[in-house]
């Protein structure tokens, strides 16, 4: 909830105002800021000033006499606790969606939007039969914001070389061969990831995601410029840069893009605000659409990063570990947060950790059925004895991000058989996805059946992907690659990093989902396209042997679960106390079938 | 090879004079007839007539001073066997494909084509910078061709309810109720099997499959129009089609096309020449574009149909059991193309079989290692002792259409383990997608990867796809689902039927495929998002034990391999004769561990 000292129930009023005074009817405002990024900083939570609704996707379009907040089915409950009913409708932002809103209530009127805020996908989405959108060069919630918090300056430091792995230089080097083949003289970046792995730098301006705010150009000669305050960067930085990335301050933005006139700029429609597109096109610029260009060489990680990543995942498995046998101790009776809590305090033992990676879903009993789950204090679940716990969460350490789920029986009882049969097919889909191999030019999708074989064998699925690409040191959740049901046309390749995480979710009972990154590396093998790929896991923590039927694995999959164990007791056994690693032998100690 | 009394090098010099007759520099030919099909008649061998190639896929393009044919990677040494070096380039059509041929030849020129042999993507992949292509009223190789055969005129029959399982009236009205919610007045077909689908009729105009050669009209309100000369229909059809199908003599089309002026038209570019959309534009139609509506109701197999395809499966089990049996007896001696004689023998004993359903690859230890093999009388291979031989070939019966590929070991002695190993992991393929149940909505795409696992574990891998759809006594390559590492976005749905035909090929030595058909059926659970799917197995027949390597083999793969082979001995062992019999219940016994 974004702090105002203006009641919530009055804001639309204001609103409805500042769009008067702009010659509008009404204003769209969708929930990213000016960087199109999964984070935004207090100042640009604009949705959850105007509306409440604090959920991480979706919109609010207003107008003089009707209102809607839009969001997916992961925030349905969440929007109709949050938004005050008498003067917002709540929908379904793709089964209910904007466009057809806007078609039945505002025929004939003009509604604002704000184009530094908005995609061009965004903007065609929102298209409606006599509704004339608006490019604003003024946001009207800014206006009636009067206590709108300030901008985010947090320093912008040097990701260093010894963990970049790579020099900006060479990096720009790359892209600018790359550019200069494709016939393009600049590409406009407006994705801080992007820059922050090209320029090698890092920051603080929203949580979870280390990224300093700012937008780039880069030059088909290699030179860059970017656009953050100079009084921002940490005194080595400016001579890290060098005199081929110029810094401007922000405000110079649209000076510099009108000195690429006559030139061909390449510009992702995705992940760039229509604003520069507009902007670029009015300066005479010929722009042509193309990808972020940072997007792929960002997703292979080079070997220092591999190695980084390795490291971080040492790290993340020892505090994951220290958890789990936290919870064989003290687990019924906790409450969710302050298990999150207990998890990162574990984390934070390492002076390496700088934060987590997104918040954690700590997920008690039936709320694990809901895959997107966040526990709030106050309002938070309490763990019962013999129920399943789901623990989702991840790091941020210099050298590399994590993101791990396991999941565990809360005892003292044994599993219920059916509980354990669940997990265990869960289980055969993560092992199926660890150890195949498979040709160069294969796409995720080609892989995430292999993840859900065991459970479509009994009728049960799971309702979103199976891995998403992992930055280092960055976000999260970053692209081309992905395992999922929905294509993607991005082969993986080696450097790249994936989670594997299958799930199952029973609704008003309890969610099963067991997480490892894994890191794509070459194999042995050579087939007639080339050296055939397979993954090296990454994360090293104790899948729970209480919901384990060993029964449903066969041995193969048996000779993989105890091999990864093995390797958990190596790996992270020499960093734990006594009693922790008591623990983790027992933890990890072979599983074996009942007639062996 | 075409029959004319024209020498094959004098045929270009004659084709360079009509075109020039009709005021174009040069012509291009594609291998398709009017009906873009996949078998053409003897009249409609254009390319084979000009340039001697006989592959299934290709074109030719004539210029005063150059000439070319281009086909792909699997007719490589055809091409170059069969087309006079002196008179024509070969090239392959995806690595140096066409357009840029004409780029660099026919600069300045204009290129003819006919519209009615070609269709609206191969005109766009011909597109070259200062080429015209023209389209001609008049084909100049018919012209040059002076000894072309007639075009076929099969008698047209009716196939019967009792076969079909569904009237035309009804399929006519449910595709008029499509049409009508897609507010279209009409859909012109031409492609033959969508109208001997929708018609309920069946012809012998080329070989293999049993279509009659016309256009089609389907209204709105069911009414249709077929473009068949009416003295070919066999009298009981005219009454069978009823007063609602109008038969028009084929020279007719240009006219009742015209008739469709201020309607609005679906037409399929894939499937329909381009000829039809200039046509109907010419008369004022509103020509949408649109998918071929019978395409996918053709695909999913009603009950009768269902059953039709298991009753031709058995005979056809039967005809393999006894030529697999036959091949026990003597093998090593025979010539590839004299044992397709003595398998189609087999078949013949039913009188239900009319004809193959594809010219039945019939491949001797290398000659396997091409996927696409076709064996030539005269130039043929004799098996050898102790090597690898693969049939894939298939039979028309009035109720069904078969397809299956086995590879045997030919003694005395026993396999080599590499081979057993690599035939093990391609029968583990077609094993995995045989048992794999799936969600509603999944697309075969999804399902290939489970096919290739187990090769991709040792670098191994097949470059085609898994598995096709097939027709109901109609055309053994349907589609519009496939399984495939290429995307098509067609689910799998209860009805279809499917190949699955895993293969490896190991260059200058030997090839292995692995298939059997199967019907899509739902199975006993139920997910979220509906009823779980399953695969019927319908292909009946010994999977050669002396190439297996049970010791590759998971308990469930192994309990499938014997439950199948228990499986065919029930279906097939009543209907061979003793000595077939005693064979085949050694081939069908359960395999065993060694250690068991």
């Amino acid at each position: 909830m974004t702090v105002s000292s203006i009641p919530l129930n009055e804001r639309p009023a204001l609103v409805r105002k500042a769009c008067e005074a702009l010659g509008v009817s009404g204003f769209i405002i969708p929930r990213g800021d000016e960087y199109l990024g999964e984070y935004v900083a207090p100042c640009s939570d604009r949705l959850a000033w105007l509306t409440g609704f604090t959920g991480s996707a979706g919109l609010a379009v207003i107008l003089p006499n009707a209102a809607a907040v839009f969001s997916d089915g992961r925030y349905t409950v969440q929007m109709e606790e949050q938004v005050p009913h008498a003067l917002w409708e709540r929908r379904h932002v793709t089964l209910e969606p904007a466009s057809d809103w806007l078609a039945d209530k505002a025929a004939g009127l003009s509604v604002g939007y704000d184009p530094k805020l908005v995609s061009r996908s965004m903007l065609a989405s929102w298209a409606a039969p006599g509704v004339e959108l608006v490019p604003l060069t003024v946001n009207p919630i800014d206006q009636a914001w009067t206590d709108q918090p300030v901008a985010p300056a947090s320093t912008v430091v040097e990701q260093p070389l010894a963990l970049a792995g790579e020099s900006s230089a060479s990096k720009r080097e790359r892209l600018a061969v790359f550019l200069t083949h494709s016939a393009q003289d600049a590409v406009v970046l407006a994705d801080c990831t992007s820059i922050a792995w090209l320029l090698n730098i890092r920051g603080n301006d929203v949580p979870l995601t280390p990224v300093a705010h700012g937008y780039g150009i880069l030059h088909s000669d290699g030179r860059a410029e970017l656009f953050v305050d100079p009084a921002r960067l940490d005194a080595s930085l400016a001579n890290a840069l060098g005199a081929d990335v110029a810094v401007y301050a922000p405000v110079r933005i649209e000076e510099r893009l009108g000195a690429l006139a006559g030139k061909v700029v390449r510009l992702d429609p995705v992940t760039t605000p229509v604003w520069f597109e507009t902007t670029l096109k009015a300066a005479g610029v010929k722009v042509v659409d193309g990808n972020d260009p940072c997007t792929l060489p960002k997703a292979v990680k080079n070997s220092v990063e591999q190695e980084g990543s390795r490291q971080a995942h040492k790290l993340d498995g020892i505090a994951m570990t220290r958890f789990l046998h936290s919870l064989s101790v003290s687990a019924a009776g906790q409450h969710e947060t302050d298990l999150v809590d207990r998890l990162n305090g574990f984390r934070a033992q390492s002076s390496d950790y700088r934060e987590q990676s997104f918040d954690a879903i700590s997920a008690a009993g039936p709320n694990g059925a809901y895959p997107h789950y966040r526990a709030e204090v106050g309002k938070d679940r309490v763990l019962t004895p013999n129920s399943v716990y789901l623990i989702d969460s991840g790091g941020q350490y210099p050298f590399g991000t994590t993101d791990i789920t396991r999941t565990v029986w809360i005892g003292p009882d044994a599993a219920p058989q059916a509980i354990k049969e669940n997990f265990t097919r869960v289980l055969k889909g993560n092992i199926a996805l660890s150890r195949v191999r498979f040709p160069p030019g294969t796409t995720g999708h080609r892989l995430d059946t292999l993840a859900r074989a065991a459970l479509w064998e009994v009728g049960l699925d799971y309702d979103h992907g199976t891995g998403h690409g992992i930055g280092s040191y960055l976000s999260v959740h970053e692209g081309p690659q992905n395992i999922s049901p929905a294509p993607r046309p991005t082969p993986l390749e080696a450097g790249m990093i994936v989670s594997n995480e299958p799930g199952y979710y029973e609704p008003g009972a309890y969610g099963i989902r067991i997480e490892n990154l894994m890191l794509v590396k070459p194999s042995a093998y050579r087939g007639t396209k080339g050296v055939f790929l397979e993954f090296e896991i990454l994360s090293y923590t104790p899948i729970d042997r209480e919901l384990i039927d060993v029964t449903l694995l066969d041995d193969a999959e048996l000779a993989w679960l105890n091999a990864y164990h093995a390797e958990v007791l190596t790996r992270v056994g020499p960093d734990v106390e006594t009693d922790v690693l008591a623990w983790l032998e027992h933890a990890c100690a072979p599983l074996l079938r009942n007639n062996a």
